[in-house]
């Protein structure tokens, strides 16, 4: 059984995760930081791709004290497993998702990552090798099932949605637009990649909510199935 | 004094507004091919760049019979005044928006443009020259209003709005989102151009309104000035 998999994402206006030079900007407000904050206490696992590691160094912790606390009190971790996928083992060991907080950490990757580098990266998470050349992400989704795992956040980057959108494991797509635009050819937007090419391709989706929040909105859609 | 211009574009719920082979791709349904239709014959003029032109041939024409009627009866032309931006005057002679439909038509084309092209298309469109190497659009904007142009819709593609978010000439960004993903780094968004570097250079939006049509949403947001 693979987790319940929903991706949530920041957008501006026009589309956009962040500049072309990758700039971390601020999209959203507090309280869609601590929607953020609510929904991250509520899962099991939250994953990311080494692009977002590298470009924002996230920690991906839980923030709340009163969410730590409460986890903590039904006998989970103070934060959900934390999960990057590296297909060449690329994430520093000195990312904050390795040194900041407690709890699991889990790195994904790919048979052509240079053994030093998973070496090293085995004294601060669990490794788990799969796939050739990149991450296996279904197979890392069983993987991630079979740890316990039955709900996973995806913070991004556009990569890795991309991937999972493309290998059809994307439950729930949560987009909240900001009231700026970005703009830019070549900036990072939620789904990157190669991008579906025939519209018989194309994920379809169901829109389950529209809330306001802060200066922008947030959209809740479901994947058909 | 220059038009009020407002942006209106469907795009994916990931951000697109067609595949990164420039397919054109149904993003919406016919509630919101009927708004766009009832919307462009409320304005004086519809502006589109070469880039659609060449990629998707639309005559920009107002399709309700009625609609055609009603503006016909009030003493206007039955289609707005229909304007491509194209510094080297590469809209083809055969294009639906010279061919299709009665009404005025402007090309709005750079001084670099090709003489033998810009007489071609003297033939079946006022041509303005402004700007060296790239119209400039906010000479351009003041000498629409001089033609009588007090609001302005602007249809794409990504390339034109970013020249118009650039040089701070929108007034309005209206981008239905629909059921859809479509992935892809290079697939063209709603803004596309170089882009905004500084978080303090992005126009700032304010949500003026937010309706579901067909199976997506609605955004209509005002540019803070």
């Amino acid at each position: 059984m693979r987790p319940y998999v929903f991706v949530n994402c920041a957008m501006s206006a026009d589309g956009k995760i962040s500049t072309i030079e990758r700039r971390q900007v601020k999209i959203s407000g507090k309280d869609d930081f601590d929607r953020v904050d609510r929904i991250k206490a509520g899962t099991d696992g939250i994953m990311v791709g080494i692009g977002t590691v590298l470009a924002d160094n996230p920690s991906l912790t839980v923030k709340s004290a009163d969410r730590k606390a409460e986890r903590s009190a039904s006998g989970r971790d103070e934060n959900p497993v934390r999960i990057v996928v590296d297909s060449m083992a690329r994430t520093p060991a000195d990312a904050d998702i390795l040194v900041k907080g407690s709890g699991r950490r889990i790195i994904a990757v790919s048979a052509a990552a240079p053994a030093d580098r998973v070496n090293t990266l085995r004294n601060r998470a669990e490794v788990i090798v799969l796939g050739e050349r990149s991450v296996d992400l279904t197979a890392l989704m069983d993987a991630l099932g079979e740890r316990g795992i039955g709900r996973l956040m995806v913070e991004g980057g556009g990569t890795l949605i991309w991937g999972l959108f493309a290998a059809g494991l994307v439950d729930e797509f949560r987009t909240y637009i900001g009231s700026v635009v970005i703009g830019g050819s070549a900036a990072p937007t939620p789904v990157d990649g190669e991008g579906f090419f025939r519209e018989s391709d194309f994920p379809r989706l169901s829109l389950k909510g529209i809330e306001r929040i802060d200066d922008g909105v947030l959209l809740t859609w479901s994947v058909e199935k």
